[in-house]
């Protein structure tokens, strides 16, 4: 059960998730996640030995599952069928496996460890980590403009693929990874920071929760509340996981990485004000949804959760854990 | 002019391209998609400047545009609009492009030089040339699913999207660069090696080829006399390449490639086997399409102008170039 011991600003009607078992609620949309992937991802005739195994380490066990969890849960929300959704869910899931192995390069963070496992250009090399990653973020779109999606109207399917490639691109992930790039070592702006994040970590989050709600029929009001929300939970996840790696306790997604080089939020306007902006983007989230009711429960335990890791103190982060 | 020297294998009615301007005719072509390229590559608010500069300097000036070109020759075929081939025909230059970035860097190939210019990593810096591969990659999905194919069928788009996503993943171009990377220094087989030069160069051509005829509307057996063309060039462009390479000679696109790594066909079976094969190749092509007659006849000369390349004596080739 999820105890929100640090959502004072909300209201118990806003909240609305205090016996919403979001740990069970991860742990089986992560299972459909992870069988929805086994099945989508077919070795072709001929495929060589190498790539395969680079791209299912890139993809398996893989970490949260938040993104295409976001999908679900998004359209769960306009009861959207999941076998609709998953197709869209598991290539968000790719493009985010693609983007990490792709950053862990040593062209870009250069990094050892993963998840507390060698990444994956330790274990195949740089040369086929990087075809991985190309593999990873063609096959999304591969994926999801074949016949997973046959049921859905042409049409619609061909504007999810568009968001996705403008959220993937130049314009979202791929644009905030050469901003971060650009910013390394430099005095930025905390602007410049959030851009950033909005780009590389927020514009993903936000295109899987869209995804998900458009394949839910959504009306274009109920997809911009969507959106609201992933903007504040984006931007959230990636101050949390600063927070988490300055804390030097992270084991997240983000381990390993050579944090000195960075313009983060914690390193640029500190610690406790960092987590007052994380405190603030988590009301936001929570109200972006509480029109939608307790539908919207999955979606609000989500953004307190995304917070919470971060904002508890140290001494108790564990026991906590087990309590979200 | 072309002058078909080296096809005594072609009767005059197979040929038929004796009167054909080649050179005018990639020439007008190759400026067309430049317009485009430049039309549909918009930079977006907020994008950063050195991954945009990285983006264009992968895709302009270019090189012969081979591959967008045969999209329209294709579609020309089956009375295509232009305006409805070229989205694709960029898209297949993008993704392209975004190959020979990433083929260049340290982690694949280690090439200084393309094209006789600095490589990208070589003026922008590893990180930039890797973000600026995977965007190009990503707004070529994000390009035809946009409102530059919005005139054609939804579910045509969505075919030919998966088509596009099939032959530049693992199962194609991604496939063979791993394939490559796999049997560097190793003593393939030939067959290996065709394996590989079908996936790494010969699918998105055939891709491309494939995509122009499909937006024509060309019916089964049209597209599979297409295809055919399609493998038979995509070898020979390759064999040809390397012989050109081996000969020191080049000025192509694989120009100061470190080709002593790698398991090429000269390399492995002789100059005058892979010549002998170049020219089995072409015959091939131009018979495949000879049931289309004269509306071929772009084609045709495509496919000896590829082999021709590598098939004349060296003293003679500057001037025989000049009329082709």
């Amino acid at each position: 059960m999820l105890h929100c011991a640090g959502c004072t600003w909300l209201s118990v009607t806003e909240l609305a998730v205090v016996n919403f078992d979001l740990e069970e609620y991860l742990s089986a949309r992560r299972s459909i996640v992870d069988r929805a992937l086994e099945r989508y991802l077919v070795r072709q005739p001929g495929c060589a030995e190498s790539i395969w195994r680079a791209m299912r380490y890139g993809l398996f066990p893989g970490g949260k599952r938040i993104r295409p969890i976001l999908t679900l849960a998004a359209g769960e929300l306009f009861a959207a069928k999941q076998k609709e959704l998953l197709p869209f869910a598991c290539a968000v899931e790719m493009i985010h496996a693609y983007s990490l192995i792709h950053d862990d390069l040593p062209a870009l963070d250069d990094d050892d460890l993963r998840r507390g496992t060698p990444t994956a250009h330790k274990v195949f090399g740089e040369g086929m980590a990087l075809l991985a990653g190309d593999a990873l973020l063609t096959e999304a779109f591969h994926l999801i403009s074949g016949p997973a999606t046959r049921s859905q109207e042409p049409q619609v399917v061909l504007e999810l693929i568009h968001e996705l490639g403008r959220a993937a691109g130049v314009a979202g992930l791929v644009g905030g990874q050469a901003i971060d790039l650009e910013t390394e070592k430099k005095n930025a702006a905390i602007s410049t920071v959030e851009a950033m994040h909005g780009r590389k970590t927020g514009a993903l989050i936000v295109a899987s929760l869209k995804i998900g709600a458009r394949v839910g029929a959504a009306k274009p009001l109920e997809v911009k509340r969507i959106c609201r929300y992933g903007e504040a939970v984006g931007l959230a996840f990636q101050i949390a996981d600063d927070l988490l790696d300055s804390a030097g306790e992270s084991g997240g997604e983000e381990s390993g990485r050579k944090e000195e080089k960075k313009a983060t939020y914690p390193s640029m306007v500190g610690v406790p004000q960092a987590k007052e902006r994380l405190r603030e983007l988590m009301v936001l989230a929570v109200k972006s949804v509480v029109p939608f009711g307790f539908k919207a429960e999955a979606l609000k335990a989500i953004a307190i959760y995304v917070a919470q890791r971060a904002l508890r103190d140290g001494t108790n982060s564990r026991r906590q854990e087990m309590n979200c």
